[in-house]
């Protein structure tokens, strides 16, 4: 009863790990497993596929789940942390109003299971055991496929009315501009997202919009330019806005292109935000890398049965 | 010792009232008294201003300083509400570094004096006797010769890591646009702002633009249309980055021309703010008007001292 199971539901793959808590901070893993998510378009199969995660991460670890005090699982959002439903998960087809954390846990033998959403989950795990660590005022922000994030205030996870509060890749940063995968325009996401510079660019991935940008390709040119223009206007509006400490910012863009992401958020800061919230505000990469979702998903299962989850919940 | 003293500082004016508690919630003014803000340039000069306002109001209630038991004030930011300081003053000359608190409590018999930002304490009135009455998670918003807000969520105000947690006007909403008095472009005030709006058409004030408008001036017609949009952006952020229930819209503008503030706000929320926030968010107008300041003083102090401050502590 004393190892945890981290669970990340992705789009593409789900990722399971067990691990055991660390007097560092940062759990020490056990074994892992990755899985497809499967596109049959019915819940049932991807709620399995999440438990058979779990199990094979225990089996590779030597372990079983009697030895599993709980299990965490990061999912995309919108969702209920308290009551463990997917409202939505836009990336994986059918999967709408879930009851995640039940149907989870009957399937593992009745071990409770922690749901919550992704950013959240990264938020955590970067502030207890990452690039925010000891901060009481930071924002997440993950420039991935999407843009996302999770703001922590006053030592607090902000929730909002139905827990959807965080996700600032939909916060509007132009007047006008390309049509956003939500349906609005002008988000940071529309500018700044993998997806939408793929898409506008007529690539397979952003990466090829950064390649023809170093090339010299005018059009690849301005869409980075453009991209740049958006995360500063963010970076700006957090640190005017909400007056954070530190923004952790993480996502596979940001670890290939930092000199894209994290430089103009940082000019941003320096050349147009306010003096005093400005004075504070460090923009850093993310500490935890692609296993975050993993790695915060048991430090939130660790602290909610320790009943220190107090901050998060 | 069963009064309050509220006091509001503005860039024109020192606004003071003496109120009792009431069972209602909002409290029963006995006295007022308006004076103008001294421009000499020295602090001492307006705290000398904010202590005579306080005293001719409880003169005109016929009451002396032996009867108070607290004044709040409230006063353009960035401040330390903890402190009692005001970092800088942007409308009031020289008004830079003034411990206000302490200054003020001195020169009124050593009355306890509790300072605040002007949108902070607009918030706190709003949240506990006005338009967002028992509600949880909402935001503060002022459309007057500039935009500003306070940030309220899961029942505490959010301060950020030095205090000057929502300065929302100064969120970016435009990729590019006219220079904004804070030294940046494409803030919501830059677009939004009265003072910015009259600037850019060349008038004496924002009312003149909104009546050329209505005339039929195009070139006030466009100014009006970036507003209204760039309002819009703000409301559709606020929801999708915050999930607030409710957002309150006060100020100047906003009294005087709300199909141009809380329209605009409304169809952009119900056309392009993600589903499941925009389902619950409401925009409504302030209801306390212009004097939500000295109002929200009391109300501050009155919780401060009976203990029940920690929620905007």
């Amino acid at each position: 009863m004393t190892l945890f199971v981290g669970l990340d539901l992705g789009g593409t793959q789900v990722r399971a790990v067990v691990a055991e808590p660390a007097p560092s901070g940062r759990p020490r893993i056990l074994g892992d497993a990755t899985r497809a998510t499967p596109t049959t378009g019915r819940p049932d199969d991807v709620i399995a596929e999440l438990a058979a995660g779990a199990r094979a991460a225990l089996e590779s670890a030597g372990r079983s789940l009697h030895d599993v005090a709980a299990v965490g699982c990061a999912a995309p959002g919108p969702l209920d942390p308290h009551r463990g439903i997917v409202h939505v998960a836009p990336n994986i087809p059918g999967f709408e109003r879930v009851p995640l954390a039940e149907s989870l846990a009957s399937l593992l033998d009745g071990t409770p299971v922690f749901l919550d959403r992704d950013t959240v989950i990264a938020a955590i795990a970067e502030g207890m055991v990452g690039a925010a660590h000891g901060e009481r005022d930071y924002v997440y922000v993950t420039v991935s496929t999407g843009v996302g994030g999770a703001i922590v205030s006053g030592g607090r996870m902000l929730r909002g009315a139905t827990n959807t509060a965080g996700e600032i890749g939909h916060w509007p940063v132009g007047l006008e501009g390309p049509r956003c995968g939500c349906g609005s325009f002008g988000c940071v996401e529309s500018f700044a997202g993998g997806r939408n510079l793929a898409q506008q660019f007529g690539s397979r991935d952003a990466g090829d919009v950064f390649r023809a940008a170093r090339g010299g390709d005018e059009r690849a040119k301005a869409l980075v330019a453009r991209s740049e223009a958006a995360l500063a206007a963010l970076a700006i509006g957090l640190v005017n806005g909400l007056n954070p400490s530190v923004i952790v910012v993480g996502g596979g863009i940001t670890e290939h292109e930092p000199q894209h992401v994290l430089e103009p958020m940082r000019r941003g800061i320096r050349e147009r935000a306010l003096r005093v919230p400005a004075a504070v505000a460090q923009v850093v990469p993310a500490a935890l890398g692609p296993d975050v979702g993993m790695v915060g998903a048991v430090l939130s299962a660790q602290e909610r049965v320790a009943g220190r989850g107090s901050w998060f919940a």
